[in-house]
């Protein structure tokens, strides 16, 4: 022990380079810094000139996208007046600001780091797309409609970067509003349950709004500007159904930052949390978020970097992803079906988001503060608050989603059209509906699974684990069927609407699922908010514990943490929901790329050719492996915490008797640099794995004289892998979830309370959960939908 | 706590009338015991006399059966003599065979209620098959060969019910031998390591060969009798190529029965398993199979019935299911290849398997107890006795491969096939010891991922059962590639080995892959032979350590013991690897299937399509539902077990001192009902959800203008449950596999040794593990294959 002790302690030395970054006060990016040297009226004239222009651009390719900018524009306006809101609160007494400014120096040194990294790898990756791009050969359509090979590669490079760019912004965004927060609903909560949860959701709100907004604005922006750019539409150019094509760059870029951003931020957020369990809450029985525990900053700063930024890059790469797919699949029917004006089924999901930001922001405006300006006790459920926004959210958004379809997919070809396309959304929003349910029924203390997983506990550790395991497999029944039923009735939906190709056939099915999808992410806004809403609380109740606020205070942020993390294990059941959908519909889009590339009939995926076969038994490997090394980070890097907290105490005996104050920092760069390093091998397995089969079978096709061998290996390694990661995700986060409250459910006083064996097996169960939901089960939402966009662009190496 | 217990206490009133049938003596089932009324030479006389008709029928059908008949028959007797060994030695001291008295009366209490209640659900069963078959539509191809819709209705029953019956058998001489050659061991080990070694290896010798030997004469059996009583290949009559369809029900009866032992008696073991060790080992502090335990007897019950008649279900189920495969491929190819005399292809794996006996047996011999009949110290690793023995096997099953092959295999259209073939077979015997080396790898403390994993309890519960998930879902990547590797070369053999069809194309791939499988499966007998040793040295070891013997002779059990773990670890990758071929042959057994009855073609199985890309998510499901349910039902159980040994201590305070003997019978009752009750609900979920999901969809398509949706939905069903069950059951396997050598590793002295925190942690994992790698793992093997034949048998109401 001595020996392992004295080796960590010499290899620390070398660390503290990477610590004081993490301090360094410049944390603000580059671009933001510059802006802000500007003359602020100039920038105001700027900004103006700028959004003329979009506005310009914009009205030039149809008026649809005309109203998509001017509802972005308010919307982040609104967003502005949220943040301003949040940030006139006060910060509380300074012990609290202190530990609230070591939070966020060590929140946004990690955050430039690990986003330094990231963005050296993309740019990595944009050689190799541009590469690709500019030695494929192109099709005679593309020739023929002026699209060379040059400007194929540009475009894609471009939509690529531009969506990692923003991915990472809305990481910042997620970020930079939570660590500032925080401190603010601390001090708030001495004042009011009901001011402090207003905070706490108004800055979730902002970060959803902004994150939903530059989804939206990013693919409004491209797809006009490539519009006037490539003259669609006039004589002898590209036609606007093919234009959604183009946009999957945007995605790629959008899901390649996700990635990474979800397994560092989660590998960080877990191994700080679990090292600082399985020290304090185990060997040394001291709370959660005690000051004594040297692992406590690091802990909290887990919750901005993991919770709150990683979040942020996974919704927005869902919806660009969802709306980027549904244009293609809106474009490629309204072709087939010959309808004279496409751009209503092409731009629709547009509107659909539009209208999520207007719907969402009543949601969020819904939960006011003002009623308990006097301190009353938290009796009103903050849970019943956040339900009654999501409420007045889901049904507005049902009437705006009729109103648009009847406004956008009405056609004289079908007149009774879009009134299939609208219980098709129906059917998205009770599917999303249906999913926030069961997780809640697998997680909550309140139903029985978790009561009977806390039971299990007081047999021991071994059968508390046994049963965990049980209950998240057993989880993945239900969402199936609804997912299943989902997919086969929309479809139907859509077959049955009226809309037939040229020689009769009904060919609305796949749109059918497309609308679908956006039905169930027409409330993302507000989803976003709630789930950001969990980590912020999290943090109010981490200051408040270690500032030391009296028993009241800890109540009301105890109750708000509860509640957060109901609000984030629900939101996660519909991620993995919509990622389902999106990469079935990715799954589409790649077969007609490919066969439109291949100039080849790409019409199925026979998984009785060996081949195939083993395309799937690959993918399914890969979620496997995926989720193993996903995993292992969190516990190599926990067990470095473990070593160099015990190492603490032993050293400072002082710490327990609030005689000598611990080394945070020493953590901070311990887990910082390890999740940096441990985000890598997963990451590039994911990147690098299925162009590796692709390459490999298309060279194996080649030989055995099977034509696109290697576009259809990958596309049945897409679907197994999607397939197996949804059962896969589903498992982890609802086994983590449940876990955790039945340990939460024991700390009520159940089974004999805090301290009891049962509550030390229960607490065996949270720290295995702990990378299940938050690191491995969230890094696979992603990879689905990362794998989807990967395929689709680098299709060309597969031919 | 108290109210639980007296609940408790309550419903065991219950159950002793459970355990009164389960101490009966009258525990030899009813056939054996009629036969045993009758005259022994009357006995010779008609066993001579079935013998010459069954040798008659053979004659009629092919020189080769007689052949297969000879082997098996000599097999038979050299089988005959191993057991008159094995029961020729002493039982040692009264207080040994008392004990092993108990382990007897449990397990064949156990295995005649288990197996009661399978043969009743089996005739359920079978009267289901019949109705569908009585009402199902033939094809003019049977209706022009004189096969009648009663005709195929009762073969297939037949079949059903002699594969059950056969696989009922299999168990019950597994069990048979184990619970009498356990305490023969421990009375040998008393003398010499090398006699307990030998007394074991050929006690699971012997079931091993009565395995084989029943798959092989049985299909062999039925084969001959259909083809005699339907005159095939006589003018008007069937042809042979078709024949060996008629043999699927054999199969689906063989893996009804093995998936149903497999779960009970996997519940049994290891929820009997798990319960003395929560208690007696991290509670009380007691060591292993200790007397004081009073759930020890029901543990040591549990080895018997779940690992010795489950494995041999297992065992017998996976050969007959490979070699009714292999028939069917070798016959469709024939038929294609217009080959003149397709006997040799059709009846092929059954002279691998006569072979394997041969080559078996060899083997099982090869290991001698002779040299040491003088008392000396174990130094000798037993290990690579059992290697020696298995390289030796290995070596001559390639030989007479190689002859099978080029016997059977040669046709004068493609002269070099045969040898295209053999290579085949190699790679299949290549994979299973790619398969077996990789399981070393990952479960063996030899080597670093144990290793790693044993360092990661020295941090605790939690980091010690993240480090073996992970261990295990990263242990699925290598398997995965190999058999990869393996099917795609196997399968490029076959298709380049120079078979035609009248069109010219290639047509050997799949019969490729059915002869890697072959190969892979070429040395069962002498793999069974070491996967039934384990739990017999288990055994052995349990009695020596009840009996407080000395300390040297525990030491000869305890070496057998670990290096059975070894060898039930690895034949479980064995095992996962077969199956896994084995269910890709079947698969395109079933498509054929579908197509010559509906007149239809059957091609592709095409993910791309909603409703198939719901089965995919279906089946994939199906396996997390499953494993969840098996392990929760032994984490219930275990539950149940823990209740009642505190019970008992706290009651019979003099238990601890040795002073009150504990009461191992209601242990014994309560595993018992318990494990009857709860294998019954993953169990019909297995048989009830492919038939569900079949007709729902076939209706569907129906109603939707979709011909065959319903046998495609069940085709991707089986596909992704096939792939999903491949990775979860590595996955299972593997973890428990490790976790179990993580502990033993640390009681070796590592890393603080017993009853350090570190050894607490690691028993924490091999709790989880148990249920993993000896429930839900081995059962999950079962279900692919049952799957697999359950599809086929009732493909008519798919339709």
């Amino acid at each position: 022990m001595m020996e392992a002790d004295m080796e960590n302690g010499r290899s620390y030395q070398e660390r503290p380079r990477t610590f004081s970054t993490v301090r360094s006060k410049s944390s603000v990016p580059l671009a933001f810094r510059l802006l802000m040297r500007i003359n602020p009226r100039a920038l105001i004239i700027l900004s103006l000139l700028v959004f003329s222009g979009v506005l310009y651009v914009g009205a030039s390719t149809s008026p649809i996208v005309v109203f998509v900018f001017c509802i972005c524009t308010l919307s982040l306006f609104f967003s502005l007046y949220l943040t301003k809101w949040v940030l006139a609160k006060d910060e509380g007494p300074p012990e609290m600001s202190e530990i609230s400014d070591a939070i966020r120096d060590g929140a946004e040194g990690f955050f430039r780091t690990q986003y330094g990294t990231i963005s050296k790898m993309a740019f990595i990756l944009a050689f190799v797309i541009l590469g690709i791009y500019l030695f494929r050969t192109t099709t005679p359509q593309q020739e023929a409609s002026g699209l060379g090979r040059a400007t194929l590669a540009y475009i894609t490079v471009a939509s690529f970067l531009l969506g990692a760019l923003c991915s990472g912004i809305a990481g910042f965004v997620g970020m930079w509003v939570s660590v500032r927060a925080n401190v603010r609903v601390s001090s708030a909560a001495r004042r009011s349950a009901r001011e402090a949860l207003q905070i706490a959701v108004r800055a979730g709100g902002f970060s959803a709004i902004v994150v939903v907004c530059m989804a939206v604005f990013g693919v409004a922006i491209l797809y006009s500007t490539f519009y006037v750019w490539l003259g669609v539409d006039s004589p002898g150019s590209m036609k606007v159904t093919d234009l959604p094509l183009l946009l999957v760059g945007y995605g790629f870029g959008a899901s390649f930052v996700a990635l990474f951003a979800q397994l560092g931020g989660g590998i960080y957020t877990k191994a700080a949390d679990v090292g600082a369990d399985l020290v304090g809450k185990v060997e040394q029985g001291i709370p959660e978020d005690d000051p004594r525990n040297p692992a406590v900053i690091a802990d909290l700063v887990g919750d901005n970097v993991g919770d709150c930024a990683a979040r942020g890059a996974d919704l927005f790469e869902s919806i660009a992803a969802e709306i980027i797919s549904a244009m293609i699949l809106g474009g490629t029917m309204a072709q087939r079906c010959k309808i004279e004006d496409p751009s209503g089924f092409i731009l629709f999901p547009l509107v659909v988001h539009s209208f999520d930001l207007v719907v969402s922001s009543v949601g969020i405006l819904s939960i006011r503060g003002t009623r308990d300006s006097v301190l009353i006790s938290p009796i009103e459920d903050p849970m019943a608050i956040m339900q009654k926004g999501y409420s007045v959210t889901i049904m507005l958004a049902v009437l705006t989603f009729g109103a648009s379809t009847r406004w956008l997919l009405y056609t004289e070809q079908a007149p009774s059209a879009w009134l299939n396309f609208a219980l098709c959304g129906l059917v998205g929003i009770i599917t999303a509906y249906a999913f926030v349910w069961i997780s809640k029924y697998y997680t909550d203390y309140k139903h029985e699974p978790v009561r009977l997983l806390a039971l299990s506990s007081s047999t021991g550790h071994g059968t508390n684990i046994i049963a965990g395991v049980s209950l998240g497999m057993e989880s993945t029944a239900l969402p199936v069927l609804v997912i299943s039923v989902a997919i086969i009735s929309a479809y139907w939906l859509g077959q049955t609407s009226g809309l037939v190709d040229e020689s009769g056939n009904p060919t609305g099915g796949l749109f059918g699922t497309a609308v679908a999808t956006m039905g169930m992410l027409s409330t993302a806004g507000y989803v976003l908010t709630m789930d950001m809403f969990g980590p912020i609380a999290d943090n109010a109740g981490g200051i408040v514990e270690m500032s030391q606020q009296p028993e009241s205070v800890r109540e009301i942020t105890d109750v708000l943490d509860a509640v957060g993390n109901t609000t984030k294990a629900t939101t996660k059941g519909f991620a993995i929901g919509s990622a389902a959908l999106a990469s079935f519909l990715l799954f589409s889009a790649y077969m007609d790329e490919v066969a439109s590339f291949a100039q080849l009939p790409f019409k199925e995926v026979d998984i009785a050719v060996p081949e195939i076969f083993v395309g799937g038994l690959l993918g399914s490997m890969l979620i496997f492996l995926f989720s193993a090394w996903a995993c292992s980070a969190v516990g190599k890097t926990a067990q470095e915490v473990v070593n160099e907290v015990r190492r603490q105490f032993i050293e400072r005996p002082g710490i327990m008797d609030y005689k000598e104050k611990p080394d945070y920092g020493r953590c901070v760069a311990i887990v910082a640099s390890a999740s940096l390093r441990e985000m890598i091998k997963p990451g590039a397995l994911a990147i690098i794995s299925p162009m590796a089969v692709g390459v490999v079978f298309r060279i194996l096709g080649h030989s055995t004289g099977q034509p696109l061998l290697g576009a259809k290996v990958v596309a049945s390694l897409l679907m197994f892998a999607t397939v197996a990661g949804i059962l896969m995700a589903l498992f982890l986060n609802t086994a983590g979830g449940a876990w955790d409250n039945a340990k939460k459910y024991i700390e009520t006083g159940a089974l004999g309370g805090k301290g009891s064996e049962s509550h030390k097996a229960a607490v065996t169960g949270d720290t295995v959960g702990d990378p299940f939901k938050d690191t491995a089960g969230p890094s696979l939402h992603v990879l689905i939908k990362m794998l989807a966009t990967i395929t689709l662009v680098m299709a060309p190496i597969f031919l």
